[in-house]
């Protein structure tokens, strides 16, 4: 095997890159001075290769990233131009090494090292379920996810782009359900300025040759989410199609699939979702999303969150390779029922839009989308929004492309994301950190709407909260764990928080507001 | 047997008159002069008897009422003092002939006659069900139940009573739920003025004996309602009770039953309620209320409509004694499922009471139980009404008992009944008269809550009703069936009809509001 030259060494430690710059030099004896990756950064590997025939499909590299006794086997893939890369995620400070393993000569047995250290602050590895029906980052924070859908922003003009970012800065969506395809549907007629595979002149896609720059796109997105804290929800598959992507054959399925997990797993913020709306792809069975959930399953090292999201038909979400439940329908009051058939968490990640649009999934009230919020967390579940809203409705045409947050990003309008961040907030507040780290249960009283959020033990009630949909008693007596409890009014509309004055236990009788829509909390003291 | 003395036959012709003044004269021979009674009005025959013994249960007395060849069987009862009645409801103008059947001697054989003629033109007969979950009176007039709720109403001061016919004399509603016997629950701490059965100086109550004076009374009220064209959902069984009514043998029940029967059936604005919640009755199983049905089944000459509401439990709708469903619950996205199942009319009897109690059945928002309303009755069935305000809560004390008009009657608050007789109003406007009667269905569109009301033959529609629900577009194109239409826009919560100019054919692109539940009416004109 033929030794690195100094100049190759150069490109190859500038050619990486993702977050954080790394090295990975051709070398039989580990690299010793290659650049540190903080845990949950990504460490990348470059290597130049053959380019002959479709090196996309004909040369297969993966990687063995060891750690001590531990190894990790990843996928590599081409960058295009004669890049070949592998990348990697530590999840632990220290030593890591890697060899590759292809069957091309030169990108065979490969090996380099690179120091991980300790992870930055705000970086807390991806999340899994916790706690059953809950979610958590590897490291133990909490995180209750609060998101919004804007499937084709990264498809959208960079202007468009960056005011969608600007937007989710400010907002307290902290998971976005978007999509790798661009989408075709009603208020979606425009085209994308980087397709996801090669196209002829004549706008023919070739499945087998995925664009490099495409990606490297949407890679750029999702660590511009990573830095706002936002998890990307990222749809694999979708029926809104017209350009072939929702009926390749399986072979370009399963090698899309491939590219895709080997260039993203090592991003600490995904969530795979196999599809949305499974079920409306005419060409595709639940059984070939059994098989597709099998490759994302064996190609994620990282073992990301995988969920699928249907139309009518649920996808079985029993199945052991599905971490959570990815509902289309607002069926709170079945919240329990979900828990115990498949005991996982369930995310109601579409009850329709806010907006006002032409269509019944694009026009519900900011009132009706706060209140699935409130009923759906209370419910012990988690609730995604979306918004719709023309900004001229009179000027409208039908083959015109509106800018919709729900497809397209831009502008929230209204106070919904304000009142979604005040829930937001209260549910946050009982856990705002590892240290004070809660298990949060719904537990249902005989009348209202209630949650009570228990402590690590499980066993004391710190919190317990209060929602009363659409009642509006003037009073009610609460019945409490044993203990001393503060209280507040909490108004969802108004976004305040009211102390009560006093301590309270037993079953207090509390005057209410006599409004409907109204929240109680209460919060030990003793 | 001996014949009438002049001062009897004064004394009977003035005991009985419910509603109209009748005659019926012990003779062997037919009286010819007695006086006429209209069609759906009640004749009544009074005759002394034996008064040792338990008249009650003692004397099995019947009469066999005859027009032409037809012959109708109606139980008599002892109303006390010595008088025996029978009444009956004639159906068709013309004369009527009647034979007692009894096992003392003296009131066996008796016979008599009337005259009926055309009915009142307010009066229409008992409802019953038609085209399959549609409601009408017998003689054709369409009805489609707005009900409300006011459970032990007969049982307040007189002069609540009273309150309590003059609000609903303005009010929209058409059908009440109301129990025979008085209530004991939260709220309901007072004594009846009247019990249903005898009792002893120590309250205990004597079920072999019937309290006459009590039912002139209940029949009183239901006369008082049939007067402003409301039916009566009469429930005959409760659980909310201290004098063990809800809690009496079985041999009880069934001459209980037999007494009501006896008394009531004859007053065309009757329903059957077999029970409130009768899955909360201790002693009693869905058996016992199978026997129970075929009692009312056997008992009733005139066929009332029958049902039963449950808590917790449903009881089987699909029994063919059951005339339609009487739920407690806001499921309307079932109601399709629920035709299938049943086959029958739908009625969601309690979808929980408007007001500011501190118990979660009754604290509903008005703008929720308007929401109700319309959803219901757009998805192809009916909503019952129920309220319940305190005025004072501030001196509400737990063992008082205000004045809710859920239990008590009185007045209603705020402007909830008026918008349910906007809805009823649109309703009824589709079906003005029998000549108009329209068959109505609900037909999902696509998108939105919507449901297309047919012409008598059930081919052509008349009018296309939408209901927005929670959603807010500023647009929508409506599919229209063949012809011309009429467009007008409604505001469920103003009370108001703006028509849109023109008229509209195919699927017309109609500008809206952008606000939520808003509705829209096509109506027909070529």
């Amino acid at each position: 095997m033929p030794n690195v030259s100094r100049r190759q060494a150069l490109k190859l430690a500038s050619a990486g890159a993702i977050g954080l710059a790394n090295r990975a030099l051709r070398s039989q004896k580990p690299q010793q001075n290659g650049q540190s990756v903080p845990v949950w950064q990504i460490f990348e590997a470059t290597f130049q290769g053959p380019t002959g025939g479709n090196p996309f499909r004909d040369v297969h590299l993966s990687a063995t990233f060891s750690f001590g006794s531990r190894e990790v086997d990843v996928e590599g893939f081409y960058d295009g131009e004669g890049r070949y890369k592998v990348r990697f995620m530590p999840d632990a400070p220290g030593a890591w090494t890697f060899t590759t393993h292809c069957n091309e000569h030169e990108l065979d047995g490969r090996v380099g090292e690179f120091s991980s250290v300790a992870a930055k602050p705000d970086a807390h590895g991806p999340v899994r379920v916790a706690r059953t029906s809950h979610f958590e980052h590897v490291d133990g924070t909490p995180y209750y996810p609060f998101g919004t859908t804007c499937y084709a922003w990264i498809h959208q003009s960079e202007a468009l782009q960056s005011e969608t970012l600007e937007t989710l800065r400010s907002a307290p969506f902290n998971k976005i359900r978007m999509c790798v395809f661009p989408k075709s549907y009603e208020y979606n007629h425009n085209e994308p300025a980087l397709y996801p595979f090669e196209r002829s002149h004549d706008g023919k896609s070739d499945f087998a040759k995925p664009n490099p720059a495409f990606y490297a796109h949407l890679e750029r997105r999702i660590l511009d989410l990573q830095r706002l804290g936002i998890e990307a929800d990222l749809i694999l598959f979708h029926p809104y199609d017209r350009w072939g992507y929702a009926t390749m054959s399986a072979e370009d399925d399963d090698a899309y699939l491939r590219y895709v997990l080997a260039r993203l797993s090592s991003c600490r913020n995904i969530w795979w979702s196999m599809a949305n709306e499974f079920d409306l792809m005419k060409t595709k069975t639940a059984a070939d999303f059994d098989r597709l959930f099998q490759l994302v399953t064996h190609y994620d090292a990282f073992n990301h969150l995988r969920s699928v999201h249907y139309s009518k038909t649920m996808y079985n979400y029993g199945h052991p390779w599905v971490t959570h439940a990815s509902l289309q329908n607002s069926n709170f009051s079945s919240s329990g029922e979900y828990r115990r058939d498949w005991n996982k968490p369930i995310v109601f990640d579409e009850v329709g839009y806010e907006g006002n649009l032409n269509r019944r999934w694009g026009c519900m009230s900011s009132a009706e989308m706060i209140r699935k919020f409130w009923v759906g967390v209370i419910s012990g579940s988690y609730v995604t929004h979306g918004e719709c809203y023309l900004d001229n409705p009179a000027d409208f045409r039908e083959d015109s492309t509106p800018t919709l947050w729900w497809s397209h990003g831009g502008k929230l309008h209204g106070d919904t994301a304000k009142r979604v961040g005040f829930l937001k907030q209260i549910i946050e507040d009982t856990a705002p950190s590892n240290a004070h780290r809660i298990g949060w249960d719904p537990t249902p009283d005989p009348y209202y709407l209630n949650a009570v959020l228990y402590d690590t033990a499980g066993s004391r009630a710190e919190t317990v909260l209060y929602y009363f949909d659409s009642h509006q008693p003037i009073w009610y007596q609460f019945p409490l764990p044993e203990g001393q409890f503060t209280a507040e009014y909490l108004d969802p509309d108004a976004g305040t928080i009211s102390p009560i004055g006093g301590r309270f236990s037993g079953k207090p009788h509390l005057t209410l507001t006599g409004k409907p829509y109204q929240g109680v909390r209460f919060r030990r003291v003793s």
